[in-house]
């Protein structure tokens, strides 16, 4: 079976999730079959072969389960994107616009090296809000965006769009809704 | 050099973090290097090797980390262990003691199947508070503990003592303070 029609069975619809009228895609199902973790995390690696990546940031909390499994198959640093207060040593902070209000991701100031392809992985794209935060406190360490990975894609929210206007990259998902 | 010198000199102090008087772990530094990773996830492998794992079960959100590597090195299905809120299909969830107040984990209700054993990861070993709810909720759900795995043991805090006493099951650390 094509690994897209196999997500689509596995992800699970949840309504009102997290509040009314919204549709939380579930993917823990996935992270339960191992086999196909395996292929998904083989296909993140493979459309990222041709591009240098020195390192991968994923932003927690469910960004960080298959960026660990990103960072062992291929062999580079794990760097985590937290919510604010969460990091114990020196760090620097981006702000970024929610529906209603904003909300800050950290970094560590030391947590790449100047002149890194940084990778960044969430397990979900919705609004490109968090990931392009990221993408900015990267820039701001002295590396550069190698590139978006996720395992979905919300396309009527156009985070891709948004990212691409943003930094040029590649937006890399598996399934798209 | 030996993996636990090397650990040593990764794992970084942070003095009154979360609050004063708290010498924080800090294992970013590790997550940063990808040898190192490399190394502690086949440690963990090897250590369980002749005991049956059918799943991991990772707690949020440092344990998500590493668990996901050890998920994909072993090639086992990854289960979330969550703090109270995050999880969003039918739960069950246990409450256990902190130093002031109590805390929920949660876990989804189809997350394991009976009769599996479960190797419980977080990236550190204090009370064992934690770690215990974990244990309580798998053999809620009809499975056993196979283990217990963490990065670090603050052996100070008798955490191992306690997952002993509550589980009789095996707790393995690469490193401890």
């Amino acid at each position: 079976m094509d690994i897209r029609t196999e997500l689509d069975q596995l992800i699970r619809d949840i309504p009102d999730f997290p509040r009314k009228g919204i549709v939380f895609k579930d993917i823990t199902p996935v992270l339960s079959n191992s086999e196909m973790c395996l292929a998904v995390v083989a296909e993140i690696k493979n459309h990222f072969a041709s591009v240098k990546v020195d390192a991968i940031a994923a932003i927690e909390a469910r960004g960080f389960i298959m960026g660990g499994m990103i960072a062992h198959e291929m062999n580079i640093p794990f760097i985590p994107v937290r919510k604010a207060g969460k990091l114990p040593y020196e760090k620097i902070e981006q702000k970024y616009d929610l529906e209603y209000g904003t909300a800050i991701v950290e970094m560590h100031k030391d947590a790449i090296e100047k002149g890194w392809n940084v990778l960044i992985h969430d397990d979900l794209l919705a609004t490109g809000g968090t990931a392009e935060a990221a993408g900015k406190m990267i820039q701001r360490l002295g590396g550069k965006v190698a590139g978006f990975s996720f395992m979905v894609n919300l396309s009527f929210l156009l985070g891709e769009d948004r990212l691409r206007k943003a930094f040029g990259t590649d937006t890399h998902y598996l399934i798209s809704y």
